[in-house]
């Protein structure tokens, strides 16, 4: 990647969707665009090229083993765009966020070690979708905040905080405390999603794939519920799981229209 | 992929679920199964040694980078099976499925040109842990069933029902003729889904990446509702507006527990 003399190193963005969002909420931080010459055409690029231009940005066009090599062979849709870290938005935390005491409308996402890039970046499509306040990640053993989880959240990674904590225990006592109802999911809970109230300000706490939530996280939590499942398979998509109970959350909360 | 000398080709299956769904489901159509030494004490490992020993099949240790060419370079999880071509299963149709009227507790979904595998997998996991009929594509503009869509499926592609069909404005009309409702999603549709009676015999349609759904299916759609959106993000991922969908007929159905 190469960088302006001088400058900081920059963050990559690529992908239609991350790339026009970051355009439209940032100009001011975007260093340069390159856009592939084949895919010039596509849906999208028009609008791209248009604000990149309006933010007086330096458009290459490169072909697409050299966007290949830039996005590590992640796929990139043709754009590339490179952002200067900005330093005005100081990392996100829990206490900044809520406060003493958490909004009466407080709704946050909590994954238990999600390790796959994808899942972490389509979680945070769909936490950002449903309005969740932010998406909390344990620092270890969770998939880190890299370019493709960028792509496939498609603009939600710079809109949804995601905030890392050390110790996940520790950070669901301190949720409790600000009034946040901490509720875990486990194939084998009594209670149902649907037979549980979401109107409360809550935390919603998933596990990563295959193995579901750790014994200690479980621990820690105010309830456990289960989708109610009908076929073969015995779980859902770690970031399906998170729409149907956001969207669920959604619903009793009566802002479904 | 070396073969039985005479046999008919096999189809190849790999990763955790999709092996030990096969293993259970089908172990008389399993021929062989490879595992990878390196990965033996792995989570799952040892009930599908068990299940095939159990079916007498042949189980080899193979390094890892055999593993992979066999697998495409497709994600194995370290188990490979090779699975008899059933023929006593004939390909799945509607009226096979449905007969001239269809069941009050009909549930279909329905992809309109889902192309990338991985989606199609996690829609056929969500069909089928939602209890779906079956999932209904159209023949063109969609991804096959492959490997790693089966892989992704999780044992699902060998529950439910993958019926292809030629023309799907058609299929629709013979849906509607059976007493289906037929309801499309639609970013900019009036009603959003929790306006929408769903306790009817009905099936859901809903749009590939990115574009949504054609204009012609869209015109075939008895109604057309949106979900709401709160976030940055213009879209869902196919899979979770799959889930959300399925799991909100779940619930107006009453089999929420």
């Amino acid at each position: 990647m190469r960088l302006k003399q001088g400058a900081s190193p920059g963050e990559v963005i690529f992908g239609i969707h991350a790339v026009r969002h970051a355009l439209l909420k940032t100009p001011e931080d975007c260093l340069e665009l390159w856009i592939n010459e084949g895919r010039l055409k596509g849906p999208g690029f028009a609008e791209i090229i248009q604000l990149a231009t309006r933010a007086g940005l330096r458009i290459s066009r490169i072909p697409v083993e050299r966007m290949d090599r830039m996005s590590k062979g992640a796929v990139h849709q043709g754009v590339i765009l490179e952002r200067r870290l900005s330093e005005r938005q100081p990392p996100a935390d829990l206490e900044t966020l809520l406060g003493t005491q958490a909004p009466p409308a407080t709704l946050l996402l909590i994954l238990d070690g999600v390790q796959d890039p994808h899942n972490l970046g389509a979680c945070l499509r769909t936490a950002n979708a449903a309005g969740a306040a932010a998406v909390i990640t344990p620092k270890h053993e969770t998939a880190r905040l890299t370019d493709t989880v960028r792509k496939v959240a498609c603009g939600a990674a710079e809109s949804t905080p995601v905030i890392t904590v050390t110790n996940l225990a520790r950070s669901l006592e301190g949720l409790k405390q600000k009034g946040i109802w901490i509720i875990g999911t486990d194939a084998v809970a009594k209670q149902s999603l649907y037979e549980t109230d979401l109107t409360v300000p809550l935390a919603i706490v998933l596990g990563g794939e295959g193995s579901g939530l750790r014994q200690n996280t479980k621990q820690h939590c105010d309830s456990l519920i289960r989708l109610p499942m009908f076929g073969a398979v015995e779980s859902l998509n770690v970031s399906v799981t998170a729409g149907i109970c956001l969207y669920e959350v959604i619903r009793q909360r009566g802002r479904m229209v």
